[in-house]
């Protein structure tokens, strides 16, 4: 009895950016209820040299599809980093979410032991499979999933731990 | 070649926890630079109806406590929720990890399918032991670990993404 690479990460990241889809649409319409310009909180940050929630997205999606493309030796699709609006933040989670789903079980099982090498600037960390998906893409993931939550319930949006979770 | 429930749960949490302590230690550091009372961090929050960073604090480390323990058939040591400083929030998470220390693989190990049963006030949830961990146990760890985070760089304490990975 084990858990496999595959269930520690595809079912995960789909659920997760399903949710961080329903806490994206909860803040467009938070805004709208309030007749303020979505854009603010496109570009909220918690504090003036932290990232904007469109940042936190835009991570969130690079680690996920860069995990399942490392594991399975492909090459992820490049997003441009230019969402400048809810709507096209949830469309890249969309994306990311559509690009997760094509990857089966056999891509990505038994990759515990493959050498994964990132180069993140100065950082040029080497993982094997298993470190790199439960010692950082994991921990990263919800890392910006978190945060982009906290910068909207910070902004009044009405979300709890469930949207978070996705407790059915 | 496979995970162990074990490697995906007691390194982590002990790994976490302690990055966690690193991240308080700097908050009071922070505090006493400032010539701040300490207490108004460990009674902040970021929208007045969020938990406070001591409530992040003992939710982290009683999903921590309490997994190890469900997975085991331990019962988990009862910590009272009564910190009001750092310090002993530090403590708490210490004690956290001293007794995350003390399981083996052997008492985590082969737990995928063992029948979990929560009861969190009107929410009573049953997992298998993997889905727990996976879906449940370590979602909440570090949404609330990040949230902890979330709320002192709010603060101005000057902490960043390496002190919560724990990039060595």
């Amino acid at each position: 009895m084990s858990i496999s690479m595959y269930q520690t990460s595809v079912p995960i990241f789909i659920r997760m950016l399903g949710n961080l889809n329903q806490i994206l649409e909860k803040a467009a319409a938070h805004a709208e209820k309030k007749g303020f310009n979505p854009q603010n909180l496109v570009n909220y940050r918690l504090y003036p040299d932290m990232l904007p929630l469109s940042s936190q997205i835009q991570i969130a999606t690079d680690t996920v599809k860069g995990c399942v493309a490392r594991l399975s030796d492909q090459q992820p699709p490049v997003f441009e980093d230019n969402e400048t609006t809810l709507a096209e933040l949830s469309a890249r989670v969309t994306k990311t979410i559509d690009y997760v789903k094509t990857f089966t079980p056999e891509q990505i099982d038994n990759t515990e032991e493959k050498t994964i090498q990132l180069k993140l600037g100065s950082y040029t960390p080497t993982f094997t499979g298993q470190r790199y998906l439960l010692h950082f893409v994991l921990p990263n993931l919800y890392f910006h999933i978190t945060t982009a939550y906290a910068i909207l319930r910070h902004n009044g949006v009405d979300i709890g731990k469930a949207d978070y979770l996705g407790v059915e």
